[in-house]
């Protein structure tokens, strides 16, 4: 059940025009680089979408109360320390950490926005970032988004980076993103973290709208445990560099376009969370139709994502249908037994009430040997649909998770 | 990270006056018992409540409507293949299943229940069943349960079941019960079963009251990962052979006493159901209090019970409380992080905000060692409660799910 071992985008990337990143050491994790920042030259739109967590972390807070101004000029973010739960103490830090950056930038200190991951419960160690930040503001550079990729990671085996390109009134407009690890290890919480870049123009409720929109279309419909963490931050800065009239409207031709760039991106991006989440040997899609409703698609394809049952059979590389039927049935979504259909990458296993037999049984579970598996079901009810992205459930999830004890 | 063997209950049990039990070997298994019978010499008050999955077994169906009958004289139970997926095919099955003791018990084919475990989208092997049927019920004896409890066994590794007495109306009243497995295993699926009976004289209405009441507080409050079976059943007979007056308020001082014994019985059973989870290591018991409103106290259970980093975690014997706030959080139930606090086996080691240090930290994993674990967690927004019963989720579950292809 090994496969090869996953790598880095084969492509590097450039920020767009008028971003600068950078990644240091500043000594929070045991080694590597842990202190990330990417700033825009001049004053840029931000869009941000968060946890919805009733228990998140201070620099969740505070980037959030930051985001109705709708401008910024960075984003400085620390891996190896989460800085939740720790009370006003942890406001304090996060609200001297953003200071810091504005220092270095020489910016407005509400203009820097701050993102944190790593262990719970312990305090944010300032003094590392503080001494830091000035040679990490040094280095910024246009080719620097690799750097503040491998600086954010926790328990990613990878950097993750995508990037899209489109024509919107006949400038070049880019879109460039990074990502971190969704899964969670102990006592780390490996927050799904997201920063993107464009220099496209794009008003600032436009951007949040459109944000919102790929959010749900993409980051919304990853699971890798079911969990979501305290920390969960996506960020979206666009600087407007690439000299387009002003997106403003989210019907735009312009707009639709900007959308299909940043969906691109962002759905690369989940990908590869997906293909490296904690013990992960296999990217999963569910593609859910047939429903009677949006909600009831959502709810099947979510059970499916999340379903141990489902995701062991996958990690086993078993085309086990019945299990695929029965989280649907226990999520008391609707569905006609004699009208449903289940493929495993491709292959119709179970349709017309009962199993498509041995041949297809075999000639699935030779597809689910691939790196990347589709499960799709039809419900046979209705019109919607829903789709998810997840990976297996390994043993070695449970080894992660159990016996990286402190 | 191993702990003593599991062993079937130390003491063995009687049914209730008239009741009889045995268990055969069918041959629909690979080897053991596979079908077993419980039958009460008369017509007996029955009550049901089974799986709210929609997509149910063919017994599932069978049995439920005949339950308005609300009087009945046996239970037939197969091991080895569930009778789940096989559309019309499998109802004629079921009700042939059901004629078969009913021919045996020379009573009306209506008056047997039927359920199936195993694996699913596969033929019920009739003629095995008819074949053995004779010779299981020449077999019913008063002490067969014991019998009866093996027979329908799937994935547990031992068999359960257990007893209660109380007094009625100066009469002894006994409630004795059989339960199997839950979690699911390829391509079986490993519902969760279980059989009561009773010699007391209930109403049929207040019985149905009583078991809705008691499985909402026992077998509803188990999870072993989440799901929920295409054929999950508890029945529970009244024969009335104790002799005491009718049952037929739920508020009578009989009745009260009727329930504790009941209760006692399941929650007995849960907890062997639990200790026996698939892979399972620990009994984990999970009380959620201080919360907003009852749903919020039965999210919060439900996805501290449900959630893989916490059961990692338990399995890892690490008193990791960041990963029980977070699962709450991410269900966006309502918590007061300052007046929260998280107890494990009965040491806090979150309160007032924050950690309460490596000390507690240390007493914590050294409960997290013996075979039963309990998670307290006051939410510090309210006054409602909930329970659930869980076990930690260790590497064999994994194995056991990914790696028993057919």
């Amino acid at each position: 059940m090994s496969r090869p071992k996953l790598r880095a985008p084969a492509e590097t990337i450039e920020l767009p025009e008028g971003f600068r990143a950078g990644g240091v050491r500043c000594g929070i994790k045991k080694s590597g680089l842990d202190l990330a920042m990417i700033a825009s030259d001049v004053p840029a739109a931000v869009a941000g979408v968060f946890t919805t967590s009733t228990f998140v972390g201070a620099p969740v807070e505070v980037s959030r109360e930051r985001l109705p101004r709708r401008t910024g000029r960075a984003v400085l973010v620390n891996s190896g320390v989460s800085n939740v739960a720790m009370g006003a103490r942890g406001r304090r830090a996060a609200l001297a950490m953003a200071r810091c950056g504005a220092n270095a930038l020489r910016c407005d200190e509400d203009d820097v926005l701050v993102a944190s991951t790593g262990v719970i419960g312990q305090p944010l160690p300032l003094d590392k970032i503080r001494a830091a930040v000035p040679r990490l503001e040094q280095g910024l550079a246009r080719d620097g988004l690799e750097r503040a990729a491998r600086a954010i990671m926790t328990t990613d085996t990878v950097p993750k980076w995508a990037e899209a390109r489109t024509r919107i009134d006949g400038r070049w407009v880019t879109v460039a993103g990074i990502a971190k690890g969704a899964g969670m290890i102990q006592p780390d919480m490996a927050t799904m973290l997201s920063f993107l870049f464009t220099d496209a123009a794009v008003a600032p409720r436009t951007l949040q709208a459109v944000l919102r929109q790929v959010a749900d279309a993409t980051y919304n419909r990853l699971t890798v445990d079911g969990e979501g963490s305290t920390s969960d931050t996506v960020l979206l800065f666009a600087n407007g560099r690439a000299g387009n009239a002003t997106l403003r409207s989210a019907r735009a031709a312009g707009t639709r376009r900007f959308v299909r760039a940043l969906s691109e991106v962002a759905e690369d991006l989940v990908r590869q969370l997906a293909r490296d989440g904690e013990g992960a040997t296999t990217l999963v899609t569910v593609e859910v139709s047939g429903a009677k409703s949006p909600e009831e698609a959502d709810r099947a394809a979510r059970r499916i994502a999340n379903s141990l049952l489902v995701k062991t059979a996958i990690f086993g590389r078993d085309p086990n249908w019945g299990r695929i039927l029965q989280t649907i049935g226990a999520g008391r979504v609707r569905i006609d037994a004699q009208k449903a259909e289940v493929r495993l990458c491709g292959v119709p296993v179970y349709r017309a009430g009962r199993s498509a037999g041995p041949k297809a049984r075999a000639r699935a579970a030779k597809g689910l040997a691939a790196p990347e598996v589709a499960i799709e079901v039809k419900l046979g009810v209705g019109r919607a649909a829903a789709r998810m992205f997840t990976c297996d459930l390994s043993t070695d999830y449970v080894r992660i998770n159990a016996e990286y004890t402190t």
